[in-house]
């Protein structure tokens, strides 16, 4: 059996699952400090622990993913001050000497979709949830697409729609994607949470032209076979259709896309992306260990 | 010996050269029709076709560059006319029986960098060319990022900078990265070309932002070891450091790059940097033929 963390800013998902990345038991509990939600973490395994093979983590970030640093396993300069320079895997590997896996929340999604969500048996996948924030991750030919370090899309660069004034509540950038368009910047626009609000509320307009322009940007720059965008906002159903079309009067037909009804989607795996994510990305670890 | 086509919109570079990447002999011709231009690249192989192992192609695009698609090898929807589904590595076989490398000319100038120039050692690198259009491609661990197509970044979304009114060049979306930051912009804008205006002026400031919100997006997108910006406009020397503050501004030191006069670059390579790239694609055909 396989361990799966999903470590939000929010909240935690542990899980446990087979080789055929079915989900077993599963519990989550609030991200408050290392020191309460790992101990919670680890009694969650500690049950399992006769089966457990290895585990598979998809945590908030930033994150080192460099296997040679020292501070590799490490999230690093989070907002989240009790979380910053936690060293994540050594803290696991005290009490489990498994094979861990390690990358970002969404990558884990990403991964989750591309074995057995909407990615499946495409080559470049790239799944994105706007949520309390906006993430994104980018898989080609099963690897991650990184660098120096991890990508960091939802802070990606937008035009303000002319009918929306906002000026952003990015801490960072103001008016980046994040700024204008995660669940946050909606309420502090609005007054009102995003689930209030009518589907034919105009404001659905102003918010699926961000996604669009997200959209456009990923497909000029990583021309991916698959575009997923997930997370708490994604639930409104209406909108998928309102970004194709905001995507079509960005793009003016200039790239030849795959059609949109399957280049630009929701997640088949719905709210367990991440989960099966890190399962299947625990289940790789334990192949390569 | 190995051959290098880089085919640009404007003009044609054939040239061929050893194994260690040594440029032995180069010609350049226009950038005409099909019919025209391809007995030109012919006639200058045929000289050299005793020797001759492999060829590699860099050809303005859009391209076709799935293998297993009809239209493989081909130039497919590009605005010049004559050159529109034309049959580039068919015309190709039928004089010289040898194995050919295909991508885009940006991709090339990209691996001529990823294996002499400034991306030499790294594990990704992005490179851009900013001249009469803007293009992009990147590598990761030597393979082109791709999807359903190759990526076509030049067109990324920008914001207008504050003092800039100009509306853009572009014929598809106006005011895209290439649309207010390539060449014919520059002229169309000032009336005058980029080169003739003095190191002061300040419009270098409004080019500098629009080429630093590139490197923030690509920043963001791709986390890339390495962020290179070629061609024509990329001359002005003085342009770099403006390019740095910019992107500084821009980041806010959100996520923490690798130095910037070592991470945002010229080609090492300079005007080489496709020609050389073509040669070590053909020496890779070679090797996997």
């Amino acid at each position: 059996m396989y361990g799966a963390i999903e470590a939000g800013g929010t909240k935690f998902v542990c899980a446990i699952g087979t080789s055929e990345l079915e989900i077993l038991e599963r519990e989550s509990f609030p991200t408050t400090t290392p020191v309460e939600t790992m101990a919670l973490v680890v009694e969650f395994f500690k049950k399992h622990q006769a089966q457990l093979e290895s585990i598979g983590v998809g945590s908030f970030g930033p994150i080192d993913i460099h296997r040679d640093s020292k501070t590799y396993g490490y999230i690093t300069s989070t907002p989240k001050l009790a979380w910053q320079n936690f060293d994540f895997i050594g803290s696991l590997k005290q009490h489990f000497e498994l094979p861990i896996a390690w990358t970002t929340d969404v990558n884990a999604a990403c991964f989750g979709e591309y074995v057995a969500g909407n990615g499946k048996g495409l080559s470049s996948v790239v799944y994105y949830t706007i949520g309390t924030g906006i993430g994104g991750g980018a898989l080609q030919e099963g690897k991650f697409v990184e660098g120096f370090s991890h990508p960091e899309m939802g802070h990606m660069l937008v035009r303000n729609h002319p009918a929306d004034d906002f000026t952003g509540s990015c801490p960072f950038h103001g008016n980046c994607l994040e700024g204008m368009a995660a669940g946050p910047a909606i309420e502090q626009r609005l007054g009102r949470k995003g689930q209030t609000l009518a589907e034919d509320d105009p404001f659905w307009e102003i918010e699926a032209e961000y996604i669009a322009q997200c959209a456009y940007n990923t497909t000029l720059m990583l021309s991916p076979d698959v575009i997923i965008f997930g997370g708490g906002v994604m639930k409104q159903q209406h909108l998928m259709m309102k970004v194709h079309q905001a995507f079509e009067r960005l793009m003016k037909s200039y790239v030849k896309t795959p059609q949109l009804s399957e280049y630009i989607v929701t997640p088949a795996l719905e709210d367990n992306a991440g989960t099966i994510g890190c399962l299947a990305l625990a289940r790789e670890a334990k192949l390569h260990s």
